[in-house]
């Protein structure tokens, strides 16, 4: 097919690989996967872990709840502390599916024990280091006011501690990585020994990208919960998690300017396709992509002195050598590989396999079709 | 109604004031006023300026072009290079509008020249300063090169210059900004001066929000571009385009966690809401968006003691002085004024007015509705 506009590609032979792999992973440690969707949020990938026995899924918003459920699925974590204003959509979920969803504070417990007319397991999100949401792992006077409020509903069941250690994404060595899952994955043992008598049936939660796709050994949890590793992206090559090879997705931006002297190339491709979230380089500046080359059946390995250097809304600039500069013509297609392949999937609303075929996003189904579902 | 998600809210009165303003302050320039209407990308929001007799318009993307020429815009002017891989489009488009599109290459009129079914009228692109794209203003080979490609072609009609000074998004004074626009326009002058014998009915055009709101004389050229100043935002009012009173949008996010401790609120709003553009303080820390507080028709002035300092992909975190931490609820809904409404306006999808209006955007109207227009 013949791309005239920016398209996010999608590589199905490198993403069923991202997705084999952890599968394996978790099947070796002898723990349940519990893929986080909100990455490809798409309905098409989501049924390509299907095939290798998930069934059980994370998501970070009752719209993206609904969206999957809708798809079939009914083992649904909503990994978000709980918005009680959104109660009616969770008690229409709650009705039809098995839905997880999560508490930091008392007040949304008393919320949800009010609301709810359907049974739903409640897990609380407990902070191991990452400081953005959570109860502090050793805050035992929350934790037990918290759960003393869940054992007195009759709609909430609870169903253990889940952790984000989201600080690993800042780390690029695998000792670095190695030593925040260990203490998350201690401190969370202390928390099970100390309420295990009350709930003999509480489980343990955990899993960002870096840890699940570094770490061999995952042991000491019930569940492991990654998302971005189905597509990867530049800051997951950074931090040690994939290879240049592993990444799933490559945004094709059609070549709308040159600037020859001082190197430049002008993309339609700007800040509404890729995300403004951009990678440091040694030098301190930063960039928003690295460049591919197409080939037969996907694209290269980046290539050097070729770069994503600026975005503005539809506008890219990208710098090269002279030599990678003289490579492309006004009209051609240009690769790029993103930075964040989560806001970059959101914001391009959709993919094209390398097969040709057009696979969905939720951000591109709009909100009529979602009524209709 | 109730709000129970991350909502866009639009007030309407403020944005047709700002609508007015600048309606009246290009009649008192006897200029055009050609709006870009990439800041709001709504088909009732373009309604409110034909209440104004605007009838030319500014778009980034054919797509955008579509959209409005579907909603009965018939002079529209695509301000970025033109996009040759959407020829078939831009035949569409040129059969059933007055289109005016953009070149800054020779190889770009080379392609339309010989792509092109219907007349087009072709602008050129000059960069004046900004260095983003454009031929530069002395680089008379080049233009005189472009420019005879122009006049061999007949479905091309030369339309004029475009200049965009985004360098005025990085000034803070008057002072730096006339300057800037008083180069752009001097140098534009010598460009009409060089080519009005070949070409007498070239055309001038100019206007970024900052020159367009700040400054009082915008003579010197035949139309104004301006587009964000329909909503303004954070950034603009740290330019000084406007005050906050002119932000015309604010999302309601709402109040999902509490950190007492650390004064940290946590909302359910993050970068596929707001974006990642980022203010930097005086301390050099940065913010996403500063809080306000709703009235019974809109919103008050941000509030000291309480900013959005940190986005993931759905939360925010929310730094609160003591007194304003309690002032917030689990479940309360929170208002914030974003960083540059351009582009949450694009990850938001939608705007409800505070009267209740629910308003379209045109990232929320899906590939698959887009084709039934």
């Amino acid at each position: 097919m013949r791309l005239t506009t920016p398209t996010l590609l999608l590589d199905k032979k490198k993403c069923l690989n991202n997705i084999r792999r952890m599968v394996q992973k978790a099947k070796e440690n002898g723990i349940r996967l519990r893929p986080h969707f909100k990455t490809h949020q798409s309905a098409q990938v989501g049924a390509w872990f299907r095939e290798y026995n998930v069934d059980a899924i994370t998501v970070s918003s009752i719209k993206m709840a609904r969206y999957f459920a809708n798809q079939g699925w009914n083992d649904i974590l909503v990994a978000f502390p709980a918005n009680v204003l959104e109660m009616d959509s969770m008690n229409e979920l709650a009705s039809r599916i098995k839905l997880h969803l999560l508490a930091v504070n008392e007040e949304t417990v008393e919320a949800l024990a009010i609301g709810l007319k359907h049974p739903v397991n409640l897990w609380v999100k407990i902070d191991t280091g990452y400081r953005r949401t959570g109860v502090l792992a050793n805050n035992h006077t929350d934790l037990d006011n918290i759960l003393k409020k869940i054992k007195e509903s009759d709609m909430l069941t609870f169903g253990g501690f889940v952790v984000h250690d989201g600080h690993t994404y800042k780390q690029t060595d695998t000792y670095a990585i190695q030593t925040i899952h260990n203490t998350s994955v201690y401190l969370l043992q202390l928390l099970r020994e100390r309420y295990i008598g009350q709930f003999p049936d509480l489980q343990l939660s955990i899993g960002d990208t870096p840890s699940c796709s570094i770490l061999n050994n995952l042991s000491g949890v019930d569940e492991i919960r990654p998302g971005n590793f189905v597509f990867y992206d530049l800051m997951q090559q950074r931090i040690g998690s994939c290879s240049f090879d592993d990444i799933a997705v490559c945004v094709a931006c059609p070549v709308v300017a040159k600037h020859q002297k001082r190197g430049e190339i002008i993309i339609y491709g700007g800040s509404v396709h890729f995300s403004k979230d951009a990678l440091q380089q040694e030098d301190s500046s930063v960039i928003f992509g690295r460049v591919v080359e197409f080939t037969n059946d996907g694209w290269t390995a980046p290539v050097n002195g070729i770069e994503l250097v600026s975005l503005s809304q539809e506008h890219g600039i990208i710098k090269a050598s002279p030599e990678q500069f003289d490579r492309y013509h006004i009209g051609d297609m240009i690769g790029i590989l993103p930075v964040h392949s989560c806001l970059t999937a959101d914001l391009m609303k959709g993919y094209m396999t390398t097969d040709g075929e057009v696979l969905e996003h939720l951000s591109g189904v709009s909100q009529r079709e979602l009524k209709l579902l």
